[in-house]
């Protein structure tokens, strides 16, 4: 603090704040030092945090791709490339024409209003602000373009998306997976997530997600059980009362796909503080940096102590979900925990992981990724845990928010399965499905050359 | 706006346009408030721009290489990635000993001048600006570090010959291939595209590229073809008078490959904007990578439904080129469209890839990744798809740079390969090549484990 | 220079570099143009740098991750996937729990003191700045914040910790080699660190070392030294007098992770300039980036060009490991030299890697991925070429940071590894490393349903 006055400092910080205009006029009449951030420089920093966690979010769909055409057998990895792809380019075209002003209606809520806390938004296509647009024409000059934030959340979208594709693998056909992908990227996804971070009811309420432990992660988690529970388990999964192991193809892989979306999980989470212009948003990006590694790191550690003591086995699939759990249970709260708490609340998600893999196949849900273990119950933790370290956070908020999004996407996925399925069949048939996707639906092999088993 | 008076905008934005002293003189006699961009941080955050632009298209280098690795037969993937690595390393050798000063003369053209239009730049070494470089020293002050613009020019050298390395796969031999590669490198690519963005007599035309759907990837298309017509095709691929499909013996690399290049292409056409030091540049990047984003959905979409409908399969390669087709085509344009334009642009590529594969086919040339169809055939339609968004487009100069740099690379291109055929020879042994490269000319195998068909 | 007048570029820089508030009020005084950088900016841009350079290194981990998973053969596949996510992950937490405050103890030194040169920093947990913390309550106002420098530094030793891994590969267990990652990551490297970056006696006695060729990749390269000869080589490896290849069992997946090692040094290199909120840093920067990727060219030239040559043979992988000897040879000083220069020094570290690994193997000392050539040789070929075009460097200097670094971490390396022998053992029995460590200690396959050889 040598070479900085506490008075100006607060000036500085006040310019850059919520008014910028009348802390500019203060700093003119005090003519202050020129320590603070100029707006105009504030909206570029803000922009490009956008762009930069836009391209981390958007190369987490490479990490999906990977960890899933890693977990399934070989005869399903093409199908599941092609899902993967498919679903993003399905994602970006819908939140185009329907889910980005349905997420954020800005005040043009079609039930509810900014006011009183909205329930369904606007239906109308995204639009951009024009090329070269000047500051005094922006849509919203305190904050960041419209440009980069559409890219920012359409990246969320996917992501969503994206977990369902794992759970799902192995049985569904192509075209009612996508069919179902047009429906949660349209309306599901954007709608609950109208309700936390379109300024909705649920954050009316107060309850807290900084960037989709629930909004994200628990959606995406939901649907898929939705739909693991109408489609059924793979043909041979249980039989005879015991679980066979479907090992997956190709664990390099999913431990690319893990680094992929450890990598990308940096902007998921880091971005999502929304503002760069600030030392407050930056230092407080870094926090949402390093806790976000942590947690994944406390993930990993704990599936890998807890498989070795309870299996007498280190398992790299347990490590790698660990590692996921760890950063799907920080999601809800990266910033206020400390280090530590981020490395136990990482780890708490990493053991819940390794709990609750076997728990479903119990249960006959068979979820060929485990992505029900790290994106719902780790979602749901994480939410829980953000009353860990945030005074802010309520444990009924919490709560509210974990229900009202579950009901509302267990229910509306469960009715949109079942019309597919009523509608187009979801299932191959037993022969497809033995035979593998790729020979049956695409025709072709993701290793054509490898004599297999 | 409530935020902004009108005038202070206007003023803010003259500071950090055209003509910045002068702005900052008005801006210090109106005592304007301190929201206007400093120079200094114009001059960081583009150079930051090239930065993080240059490091998103190296990526693609890994993606070329693992979409070759994926598509080529078994025997010869460990060819296919040293292939990658040395074009790279060459490239970027040749872009500093000949190419980087060829292509940006600036004003010491050999022939013609930046008044008149050039037409072949200057013969020197890049150099770098010093250690420790003050603004008032700096090559540039209203641009970026010559540094941050050699590194992100010479990433698009490197792009142009990775498109080169598939088409002519599994056939020509490693050193004639790095021989051609020298050439492209140190002068076709740069004496042509200096006619465009080196000021040439190109861009004094009227002829528009905004990321170099002409200038790198038709160039990559032209130089492979060129090859593909002199090399001619793999042995066994025409064989009474049909089309031997050889299949890809690694489907997740070319999905990974095409996340990759995906990711990078963010940085290809978002950094092309080479500004970023005010809001208007900063939130046209935004359009940027959304239009981008949004083409590869396109074109993804497009070929996905395509197949379908003429195959009765969905085609994991075609929607993957299609994904590719569609970045090409937006690559001219990637600003000025709206999204559902860009979206339809990048359908129309997709759809553009399911054609003319085939086609090829037909006319024997034999392209083993589909580099022709995605690189040259998009490339040409992105060239002329900027007249339907930007208004300053003219058909007669977009097709004007597309003739002209077709010709020149095509013909000096085929020159060259029939030099190289002449003095070296560019094929394999029949038998080295039904042994495969990875024996015949690396003596070791990609995959030795696995065991084979 | 048109639009800046030489004082008030003067101005300007100091106004940005050590003395912020006197050159603050120089300013207010003068009435200067915004043309220089605001503190609070500055502080933004410094922070930005260490959060991309950050996650560049992160992403370092799966480079180092695929390369050996790529370079071992298929039975020990998972595993090495797996030592590599968990290393990671103990690293990260023992440099929470007692490495960064040991590293930079900012004169709390347990041995030594900031103005003597320290030898044994502070122990206490890493600890970050409060959440929205303001310009008058950060650690550091003219460098950046402390989180962002946490979570860049503990990339670093993740790295140190990525390279023993694949030395040691194919014949130590899991937990006795998690054993030692808690050691390095905890004691050897932050020690050793904080000698230089830590302001102690080495960075006292003039040693120079940008990035880490010593403090990083030498240390990486010494303790995997230690471990090789305490565990000797692979069964099998040489036999009656004669080396038997083991060549790797995947050979895109070693490409890749060269690619992504390429890519993350450009954070490793270009964030180690530690600031980006003047113009000189970010054109210094620019300067490192280049050189960095021309260091790379350099080596995997040298390499493929020397192989040819020698075994009339170009070799993938020697191709690779000439990219990452570049990469490490250019580590110590990537600023100072010329592109040029940064090439030859690169292929100097290319050619090291050819003429070393046999020299290893001569010595029946086995390094399965060439770890000891790449990190440990060049570490120190980058180390003395400091000299060659830093006129700060002094040989002397340079050697003493070389030899006192090694003796200190390969002999506390050897007492560890020896102690671990004694008390758990280091490698599996016969029965276990023929198996395959897959099967052995994991109870999976990474390719399960590919038949091998």
């Amino acid at each position: 603090m040598k070479h900085f006055t506490k008075i100006a400092g607060l000036a500085a910080l006040a310019a850059v704040a919520a008014l910028p205009a009348l802390a500019q006029d203060a700093a003119v009449v005090a003519d202050a030092p020129p320590a603070e951030v100029p707006t105009d420089v504030a909206f570029i920093l803000n922009t490009l945090l956008f762009l930069i966690g836009g391209f981390l979010v958007f190369w987490m769909a490479a990490g999906f791709a990977m960890l899933e055409a890693g977990l399934v057998r070989s005869k399903n990895v093409a199908m599941q490339c092609l899902k993967n792809v498919a679903l993003f380019s399905i994602a970006c075209t819908m939140y185009y024409l329907i889910g980005y002003n349905l997420m954020y209606p800005l005040g043009s809520w079609t039930i509810g209003s900014d006011e009183t806390g909205g329930y369904l938004g606007a239906f109308s296509v995204a639009v951009l602000e024009a090329v070269g647009v000047t500051a005094d024409a922006v849509d919203d000059y305190s904050y960041a373009s419209t440009g980069s934030d559409f890219f920012f959340q359409v990246m969320f979208c996917a992501t969503t998306a994206s977990i369902v594709s794992g759970t799902l693998a192995e049985r569904i056909r192509l075209w009612p997976f996508l069919a179902f992908t047009v429906v949660l990227t349209a309306l599901i996804y954007p709608i609950q997530a109208s309700w936390k971070w379109g300024g909705g009811f649920l954050d009316a309420a107060g309850f807290l997600d900084f960037a989709g432990s629930t909004v994200v992660h628990s959606v995406g988690g939901w649907a898929a059980l939705a739909g693991a529970l109408i489609l059924g388990p793979r043909l041979g999964k249980y039989r005879d009362g015991r679980v066979v192991a479907f090992p997956g193809s190709n664990l390099t892989l999913a431990t690319l796909g893990t680094f992929i979306l450890w990598l990308g999980w940096f902007g998921f989470n880091g971005a999502s503080q929304l503002a760069m212009g600030t030392i407050a948003d930056v230092a407080d990006i870094s926090r949402v940096f390093v806790n976000t590694n942590s947690a994944a790191a406390g993930g990993s550690i704990a599936a890998l102590i807890l498989t070795q003591l309870v299996y007498k086995k280190a398992d790299l699939t347990m490590v790698l979900n660990g590692a996921l759990a760890g950063l799907v249970s920080i999601t809800a709260e990266p910033l206020t925990p400390t280090i530590g708490g981020a490395l136990l609340i990482g780890a708490v998600g990493g053991v819940l992981v390794v709990l609750t893999v076997p728990l479903l196949d119990k249960l006959k849900i068979d979820d060929v990724v485990g992505a029900i273990p790290v994106h719902l119950v780790c979602g749901i933790w994480g939410t829980l845990a953000v009353v860990l370290s945030n005074p802010d956070a309520t444990l009924g908020a919490q709560l509210m928010g974990i229900i009202v999004v579950g009901i509302f996407v267990f229910v509306v996925s469960a009715v949109v399965w079942l019309i597919l399925k009523a509608v187009m069949g979801l299932r191959a048939s037993a022969e497809e499905e033995t035979l593998g996707f790729d020979k049956a639906e695409l025709g072709l092999e993701a290793y054509p050359e490898f004599t297999k088993l």
